[in-house]
């Protein structure tokens, strides 16, 4: 059953859990319960945990199967049981319930309602199936393609057509920008050709840094190691960071300009890159944010996405510094 | 401890398993069993099932707590055990093992080595870890970074920029082929100075076709729905959708071109835009398979690293065709 899950990111935990499991009354002893364990024990798979609950189906308490062997016989479930125990709610959603099983290193938790009262089992083999396709589904939001839910290997044609055509055109007409910008340029180039050989690597610069930054923020934000209200710190030492990147890069891409342009230009490139690479790392890490306060998911901040916003600004910085400077 | 795992790609299965666990004897009755869990279920824990061995301690079987309870006291082990198991070999890599635990729902598997024998237990808590960790090794690898083994939140600001600028540099240099490339062309570029206007859409466009094939080969070959034998599907697969990927973004861009710069422009860019969209596919999807054959990792083939190949080869594409068709 598990394999044939469909990946939809608002799945709940009641989709996932199983109905089989073995309840124990607080009142059973340890000889009651290994006999009723014995009676249903065959009919069910999976079973490593019992489940104590009261009367009204409230769960109270559970007890591994080892816990029950290792008991005296003669001693009540409510004195053995674990009375502190982790439960998810029925509409949790799964990837939430994985980040429970990963910080709990359990097999099995209980689902309850909203009353406490308990309505069924996940099991941690379910979870794996779970992690694996939330990895996946940002991978995908990251190539960027829309999602394919039953695996590249079999996708047929039309359907690897129709996944990816959607972002490559929007981002093509996002370029349509960056030429534009080119374009209101136009005399700065004519007069200074050399301005366009450095202009993929110094666009391409400050979309990689943002890839960079943005990619790190996306699986950190995944796996709960971000959040939202870490934006400020994340932002600060990011200006840092790109600060120390920007320079660095410079002083490669300005030794470059000195051959090819002279002084004038590896001033230019060196200037324009540190600016590049500062505004391509706050885009890059401030997006995923953005995303996440939108509701979306932080992983559509792509590479390419990313790319595309850095080469327009890229371009504008570039020329702009260029018109300046050679003017003067 | 398992959170304090190092992630490094080369960690065996022998580095995850636990010592504790209990061994019954194949001639063991379920009586004898019961007593002998008994006795030790106490000092263990995370027992779900029992191991089955022979005098050398040769693995034969296995046996679930629930199995054995469910079971007729006067039975002999070997009678009720499984004996089709499934085993990990002790050096096997963790990764593959995760594969093995997705692959057969269970929540612990016996270790042994290369005689059979049984050393260890794998529990499926601890390969969540792993999937968590490998799943986060490949963002980074696709970040471009260097491997960030403690966390985003708590990276130092040196420690961002010691991971971070490897790549950026690399990636700089790459890009002065680029420049070399329009420097080749420049006497086509100054007497068509709208030929820019189209550069980055282009070369991105082959850029951003080619990091979404490189993304979905690289998540396929790590959960392992594709394997390195799978090249030759693959690359005709992605020949045909290439094509029609192209002639679609080609169209949109010919209206564009039609209004920047003519019929001449637009019939170069259009031409242009459905070779590089082909050649940036099988770039960025052969690439992964190229690393795993070099027997580095497949998701080194990040967007970053395929952009800057595809700007390489966009370049010498644009203007080829672009010097071509207008000296007619």
């Amino acid at each position: 059953m598990s394999k044939k899950r469909k990946v939809l990111s608002k799945e709940t935990v009641g989709e996932l859990m199983t109905l089989d499991f073995i309840t124990l009354h607080e009142s059973f002893t340890v000889k009651q319960a290994l006999d009723h364990v014995k009676k249903h024990a065959k009919e069910m798979k999976n079973i490593h945990y019992l489940y104590v609950s009261q009367h009204d189906h409230t769960l109270t308490g559970t007890l591994s199967l080892r816990e029950l062997l290792g008991a005296d016989e003669n001693l009540m479930i409510k004195q053995i049981m674990t009375h502190d125990i982790h439960r998810l709610l029925i509409d949790l959603d799964q990837e939430e319930a994985a980040k429970v099983f990963r910080d709990t290193d359990l097999v099995s938790i209980p689902v309850v309602d909203i009353k406490g009262k308990l309505i069924g089992v996940v099991h941690v083999e379910d979870i794996l199936d779970v992690m694996q396709e939330e990895a996946t589904e940002d991978f995908q939001k990251m190539a960027p393609v829309s999602l394919l839910e039953d695996g590249l290997k079999n996708a047929s044609m039309f359907t690897l057509y129709r996944k990816r055509i959607g972002w490559l055109v929007v981002l093509v007409f996002m370029n349509v920008f960056s030429g534009a910008g080119i374009a209101h340029f136009e005399d700065v180039i004519e007069s200074n050709i050399a301005l366009v050989f450095f202009l993929p690597l110094l666009v391409d610069s400050g979309g990689n840094a943002g890839s960079q930054s943005a990619t790190l923020m996306i699986r950190a934000m995944a796996i709960g190691d971000i959040k939202v209200k870490d934006w400020l710190k994340m932002f600060t030492k990011e200006i840092s960071v790109a600060i120390a990147l920007g320079i660095t890069m410079a002083l490669a891409v300005a030794t470059v300009g000195m051959f090819r342009g002279g002084v004038e230009i590896a001033v230019v490139v060196a200037l324009t890159m540190v600016l590049i690479v500062i505004v391509g790392s706050l885009i890059g890490m401030s997006l995923p944010f953005i995303f996440k306060k939108l509701e979306l998911d932080p992983a559509t901040a792509s590479a390419p996405l990313i790319t595309s916003i850095a080469d327009i600004t890229g371009v504008l910085i570039y020329f702009s510094i260029a018109a300046w400077f050679l003017s003067l």
